[in-house]
């Protein structure tokens, strides 16, 4: 953990090498994946049973290539009855967030005379990748078939590696209650492959989510075009900005929560009082005395915290928008005139009673959000991203009397004849 | 050109090879773009100065790295005054079309009391590559800047290369009417990798937007995540719908008017006569005998072309849908109809008096859209590329005793104790 103050010589360079340093792993996994995606546009299932057969060591011809509905509904209906409630919570404060979403269609006549507008539909069919192991999270998967469904998307793809050919049950539960219409127990970049380009029994999609290792966000960022993805996905982080009137403990529980995923997150704590900033370090050393998963949180904590003291919490908004974080709390009792101030963030939670994890699970919005400073152009994962627009315009011959002759000028002017031609035979023009 | 039709046997067969015949050049340029990109990231300045020197023949010390306001504003002056009504028009009805693509924030307090919603705001600066050359169209660069301006982006950086020091007035003019901050004459992968990293003088950007050859489109694709940018675009294609009644000259123009643009353009008719496809057939050469544009026009038709007869124009909508064509003309009485029927196209054009022409120009939609079958998952480029979304959600005391346990179960459930511990401690529960 760092610990910087903006009042000292120094902190202008100390801040921006803490901007603009680099947790991405930078595997040069380009030539690896393009030569997967090779193999399986090239022998299709073959392809994708000898590298399951290698890489997650079982025999999709033993074990069998799809995880039927009836072992997802299995898997729900033997859930833990604490745990299906959360889970349906979940899921019906998911799906009523992202229903308002839904974008609306627009068809006018403006004042010219021409019809015009734009029709919003689903894609026909959407891929989302599950991986298997730790980052195996059912939270994630209604996450992203929620929207999906939202949007009106035809058929749900899953795939999901099933390492040594096992299989995580909470994962099935939520593809049940999500309504997932496929599963396939296929990962890696073969899946990506299998999704984009379809293989034998696997039929292609139209638009692949989720997370995945660098080996699937490689094999997304390739197949890019092929089908629409989500955005890139970087390692995960949190900015909270906390007065001395929060419980320390409580901060140091938040960003903790960041830490625990992985040891490339980053927490970062800005406040407007040195002494609550000691008071949250020793709480964070604390709260890692007793975690389960203090060994990934204290790596995280040591290689990526960060503590900056600031003059006021209105001076951090700015050092914020640099950062452009996942995640933002503003744990303060006025929340709103802090977010008035900034512009870059992918989620905000606002107030003190508000940590991030209630985000990560419950509250609604979509906890796909973009890492590594992109909430300065991208946004959270959405129903628009599995949905997509038609514009449309219609002229009578009035209309294209009155727009015509421009559009034939401009024609010219680009070098188009032909252009101008197909409107200026219908004005019955001389050109 | 093919001819088809749905009732010959190998129809199937014939129609799966057109929709899955890649016109899109295959040029292996990957090594070369990351290798200039390096170079710009490294030596900044120096490698775009010297990667302009040996692309475009012109040394940027002496012709000048930018093109000045007062230039732009001097070619819009010196206008042929029909053209620059004409580019007006263009301007004036592209945004008020895009006004309306404006997102609504919400913000709203649920039934369980959590305060949630959705703020939209414009990138901080967006880029436009201009090509030089054929494809410079004014009508272009009015097509990506005025979404961006619509959306409130702060600043409008323009580069474009300028072979030999050429500059295209035409262009400036139309930079001068969009109201672009920054020209800078520098085009190629160097001018991407400086817009993505920022190189000197010129400061990095958000968004990057724009056509450009395969250098350019793999530039744009090798800093996707650093940026956000716009879909990849391959050769344009249009798909005419249209009945006997239809002028079978109008037909060949329009078919033309997209063959004109680059031999790798795609033109497909379908109608349910097959004498008036004989007619549009003869039409075409008649077209073809007097165009200034027939070389390109002639190569396309006769490498991409296709007239295909069917049953019923309700029977060609399925066919449509699986070639998503960028550019749909349904040139009958009763296009709506057929519209119904179709879910998979990048812009229609509704009726025998609307030429796809009008909507590359004057008519307001976009027309940068969806190619090569994206219509299937992409839109065309609208106000929402240049916005990006922060969600945000609230809750009180009350709020997270209501959703607090759950959240605590999922949080165990996915080995994440610190999630869990971030909410329970508010709650004072004992786990």
């Amino acid at each position: 953990m760092i610990r910087l103050d903006t009042r000292d010589a120094g902190f202008a360079d100390a801040f921006t090498a803490l901007v603009e340093g680099r947790r991405e792993a930078s595997a040069d996994v380009t030539r690896d994946v393009a030569a997967i995606i090779r193999a399986v546009r090239d022998d299709g299932e073959a392809a994708v049973e000898a590298f399951t057969r290698k890489l997650d060591r079982h025999d999709l011809a033993e074990t069998g290539w799809r995880i039927e509905p009836a072992t997802c509904a299995a898997a729900y209906a033997a859930l833990d009855p604490a745990l299906r409630d959360a889970l349906d919570l979940a899921a019906a404060r998911i799906r009523a967030y992202h229903e308002r979403q839904k974008p609306t269609d627009s068809d006018y006549v403006d004042e010219a005379g021409v019809r015009l507008g734009a029709r919003w539909r689903g894609v026909d069919a959407a891929g989302l990748y599950v991986p298997g192991g730790r980052a195996a999270y059912p939270s994630s998967l209604l996450m992203n078939a929620i929207p999906a469904k939202v949007a009106g998307v035809g058929r749900l793809v899953m795939v999901t590696p099933t390492p040594d050919g096992q299989i995580n049950d909470l994962v099935l539960a939520a593809a049940h209650l999500a309504g997932i219409d496929e599963v396939w127990r296929i990962g890696g970049a073969q899946a990506i492959a299998a999704l984009a380009y379809g293989a034998g029994r696997i039929l292609p999609v139209d638009v692949i989510t989720g997370p995945g290792n660098a080996w699937v966000a490689e094999a997304k960022r390739q197949v890019y075009g092929v089908v629409g993805i989500d955005m890139v996905a970087g390692p995960s982080e949190i900015v909270v900005v906390a007065d001395a009137l929060n419980d320390p403990q409580w901060t140091a529980a938040d960003l903790l929560s960041q830490a625990e995923h992985d040891v490339t997150t980053q927490s970062i704590l800005f406040t407007d009082d040195a002494a609550y900033a000691d008071r949250v370090a020793a709480a964070v050393e604390e709260e890692l005395a007793i975690l389960p998963t203090a060994a990934v949180a204290r790596a995280a904590w040591d290689a990526n915290g960060a503590i900056i003291v600031v003059e006021s919490l209105e001076a951090a908004c700015p050092l914020v928008d640099r950062l452009a974080p996942e995640h933002l709390q503003l744990a303060v009792d006025d929340p709103q005139s802090l977010f008035d101030r900034v512009r870059h963030a992918g989620s905000v939670f606002l107030g003190r009673h508000t940590p991030e994890a209630i985000g990560d699970y419950v509250a609604g919005p979509n906890h796909v959000l973009p890492t590594g400073r992109r909430a300065r152009f991208a946004s959270g994962l959405s129903v628009l991203d599995f949905m997509k627009r038609t514009s449309f315009l219609g002229l009578d011959e009035a209309a294209l009397a009155e727009l015509g002759p421009a559009t034939v000028a401009l024609a010219h002017a680009e070098g188009l004849p032909a252009h101008a031609r197909s409107v200026a035979l219908r004005l019955r023009l001389n050109r």
